[in-house]
């Protein structure tokens, strides 16, 4: 469905390994002394834990080595430096999964995105536990699955998700205001994977009903949390954060209809770094190299 | 000190009572038909709590009741809608003492706005705990009280800064990053009369160590908040809120950095309003007539 | 097509005049002796134009004027204090048209407020020259009008459109990123009740290609502005203006999906606080009752 | 008069050249190779000028080639790829000047960061046009030079200061709301050495009276732009700029007191980067290795 736009043909490393004399120079050494072009180098050193962090992005015309062979010819390197290293192509279109609930302001700008070519992604199937959106999903040519969740049917139902997801070959879940908690299995099988925006700034007002908390509370801002999600709820390592002003003039739903704009663009952006194969995890923190 | 600039003769009624019908054309007539000019006029309705709320500022040449004698006139009016009134007259000016620890960012932030005139309020005294800044209170003609603070002599300490803020005749204590907890005790001679700023976006990290505690969350914003003090730490209604951007680069002495620069923002902020009058308290939050 | 939410029976005025003393005892009084409840008051005074403004919205149950009747009654007060007085009430549903051209992001954020019922209104009909969302618009169950716009039909086309717009009794235009410049007669039929965004933070980079002329200025922020229509082209009063932090590492295209975000808020802000009447205007600027 | 903080001894390329293959490789591998750690690692390529930017940064400790020699034996590099290359040591401390005129907001905000370590500076005089600020800056222990400004004895009066600043040995010009527009002579001494603060959203509302132009055209966000100073007023290379948000409410005077807190925190916000040493400047922009 995704119209994407032209990309250049380049390829990624994501790395993460302890600090140590001479990584970059060793990394850019290799790109350069094999014809390739850096479009992009971007590194950081977590001071504290002795971590480096580095992302670098080149251009694959004129690379001597085939994208399937640079993972083994890169190896020694990797391991001299006990490198944790991850490979990306952007000619790679990632498969995303969007689950529902009832709301529909995060779906909305979620496929306006897909379909203007915004986000080179594709966009097979919709989830949900209501019907609410049934009718813009299949309108739009996506597949929508209906899963009806009860206190007795969850462990079923997530297995039969889990099988959806794997056939249609899903690498990204985006819970787009998805109002059902997902089971300790269930998120085993997408570390890092499952993307989630909860309707406060984390770690004030966790749980259920955070607009309530912070009208009772009086707060003079409110705000929105995108996370990757993780055994613990609204735990997970934060990928983005935004806030919006509130005065005592506004009510609970207006400050639902507040929080919405901030939610959407909060997930959205959350998202997009993640397809632009910017994050990178650890400590239950991330490094996002904008 | 402060060289204030040329302000309107003005009085102010702020009212909290039950919500009921005719509240607005009752204050409003009086004003009028007493041939006062109303200059701004707020009002604000908790549907929820049926809580109404009022500022009305009106210019006091041609008024026909003189200043001393509203109250009094006005009480009739006050009894028949169960009104909690407050008056305020815009030519008085009150006297604000800061307490202060090592850190100046708020201290000077403070400093140059009475020094432009641009708060109408007398400062003549600061109180610390410690004496990094008695060398530029005293350079600015402020008298600079010293009150070494051990876990022996709190009450000893506290009742001697009382007896001070009594003698010259305090209106409002304002902690720009005074790094000791009052006691209740103390608390209880001025309520919501004491404006603090906490280096975090309350609730979220009360108590101490904010930053070292966003830094280990991994939050992508920092925030300050203004409040006034009340028993519970870190609890009392908030003035006003803002936050800052951060990411996986800042340390937490850069955190420490950036949020200084919330943290006076945020206080001057919260002090403004307060010497505005602008400011209404229940229910452990305020209603900001902005 | 909009599943509206439940609204309070609610009148409005909106009230111009020169300013005087006694306007808001008198008005407030007339509601009150009529036994209506005021919800919302609020007024301005611009003191270099003595011009007064008021919004007042009361509760229509209970009130004892019939709602056709309210204006004849409420004449001989507009007449003594020379108002300029709108009359609306909260149950009345208006029927906006929205114009777009080939970009999508204000169109869906503007659909997935009326499909929700965030927004009070109908869109009964979208109006394009280009083709390219005419089949998201047809399965969302509106219109679609396909002008094709050349040098010489504008006349023409505008007349057909303006035909259209007031067969399905249009009371307020968007204009969702529609690239074509209305005449000055199309604007004339439509005072106030034309919505543009546009893609700068007016009166920086007005005209054609904002985002490139950012570019080369090397500006740190860019910025949208949602205006009332006039004449005069990206010159008619200001309704929202918002800003997204941009660096020397963002393209022209960056900043094209970046500023995206911000066309779409500010736009969709600006028709909330439109549909709310709560926008009076004058002297080219706004007043906004928020 | 500054007691900085603790410094690492570190020493910073910052490097602008035509892009072209092997560039990070060669200078990481330089240092690399000389025993050097690399502590941050920006770079930017300007895509559509072909330009390549890089701001390096490394601990001297270990290092093998003395500081006085680095330049010498990185020429070779240099040459190679036709680098600008600007070599800078974190132990160096600059020297600032700082121009006021009347107002102080922006002034005490830089005091503030000096005399507490925040910036690693010295600021040794202060020049004015006007005496209002004389007595805080001597109270602060600093030179304080009033120069009177007429229509006729600008030339030698830039003459006498220039004299001062060569004097003093002053590496940085702070136009911290200085109100006169310094000669195309004078900022030929320092190019990209002097920084003002211009309190508008530039390119909207260049020149005098900007509030006053914004309050006329309704805007509802005022800015503040910090930038270099060139030969052209207001339009030299942005380092920082922000808004804050205005509505009909605010007077002129009230946007003049907001805008002073967006004036001083942008101001600073670009002395800071330029103290860091993060500034490139090309083309009339900044590249900010923030």
């Amino acid at each position: 469905m995704a119209k994407s736009k032209i990309r250049n043909n380049s390829a990624i490393l994501l790395i993460c390994c302890p600090d140590q004399q001479g990584i970059v120079a060793t990394v850019t050494r290799f790109i350069s002394e094999h014809s390739g072009n850096i479009i992009h180098l971007d590194q950081h050193v977590d001071v504290e834990q002795d971590v480096f962090f580095m992302r670098i992005e080149w251009e694959l015309d004129g690379f001597d080595i085939k994208p399937d062979d640079i993972k083994e010819v890169f190896r020694p390197i990797a391991e001299q430096f006990q490198m944790d290293v991850q490979l990306r192509f952007t000619t790679f279109t990632k498969k995303m999964a969007v689950f529902v609930s009832k709301q529909g302001h995060c779906f909305y700008d979620i496929l306006s995105r897909v379909r203007s070519g915004e986000w080179h992604v594709e966009l097979p199937i919709v989830v949900s536990n209501h019907r609410d959106l049934e009718d813009v999903v299949k309108l739009m040519g996506m597949e929508f699955h209906h899963f009806k969740m009860t206190k007795d049917n969850k462990a079923e139902q997530e297995a039969e998700q889990l099988a959806l997801l794997k056939d249609r070959g899903i690498d990204l879940v985006v819970l787009a205001r998805y109002m059902q908690i997902l089971s300790d299995d269930f998120v085993s099988h997408y570390p890092n994977r499952i993307i989630n925006v909860h309707h406060a700034f984390l770690p004030a007002f966790p749980g259920a009903k955070p607009y309530h908390q912070a009208h009772l509370r009086g707060v003079k801002l409110i705000g929105a949390t995108s996370h990757y999600v993780t055994a613990d709820l609204d735990a997970g390592p934060i990928i983005a954060q935004d806030v919006i002003r509130v005065t005592h003039k506004d009510s609970i739903s207006d400050m639902i209809r507040k929080g919405q704009d901030t939610e959407k663009s909060v997930l959205s952006h959350a998202v997009w770094n993640h397809l632009q194969d910017k994050i990178a995890v650890y400590n239950n923190k991330t490094v996002i190299f904008e």
